[in-house]
């Protein structure tokens, strides 16, 4: 897999983020190294690193709520990921189904395709 | 805007999401460092720290592709933001609409729904 490296060149751990492959919904953002991202191709299941637990980490591992990945998308300057799953209950350990549950700011007029209404 | 503090505890440059608000296709991921965030905020247009030129960058200065906020939500972490924008041409600087417009890896069984197609 040495295909993988240019990921890591800049940084040893990269942004992950994780959206639903169906509603478009932003679910989460986590850090990814060389390993987890192996694990997560070798697996078909989301595996990060943990920042505050520096340790490898299975989405779903404790709460039971996976995630299976259908698509892995790069950046332009590949060192940002992108991927595409279908989720099991809720992607928030606060029991949301997105981390991004809360909003600092709206714009006053708002489109009536929104998705985020 | 004491309040924004907050988002800058454990690192004075945080990831943020940009989501097209009304496809729901995540254009790109930049970072904001505080100034960028309050600028944003009283701009209504993005505003980011590039890492590699150590500055503020207001996307769309050179291209004249700005982003429009429309809404700008944060992570359960407060740790990372997600911005709802509307996008004026390209997001990413190789003319693509999107910086993730290169896959690294697909499930064999896609869904029909898939918004990934």
């Amino acid at each position: 897999m040495n295909g993988l490296d240019g990921f890591f060149v800049k940084s040893e751990l990269i942004p992950a983020i994780v959206q639903d492959a169906v509603s478009g919904e932003v679910l989460m953002l986590a850090y990814m190294n060389r390993e987890s991202l192996e694990k997560t191709l070798e697996d078909g299941k989301t595996w990060f690193f943990s920042r505050s637990r520096q340790r490898l980490w299975n989405k779903g591992e404790t709460s039971g709520h996976f995630q299976t990945v259908k698509e892995i998308r790069y950046d332009c300057d590949e060192d940002t990921l992108l991927l595409l799953v279908e989720q099991t209950g809720a992607a928030c350990h606060t029991g949301n189904r997105s981390c991004f549950f809360r909003t600092l700011y709206k714009s006053q007029e708002r489109e009536k395709t929104d998705i985020s209404k």
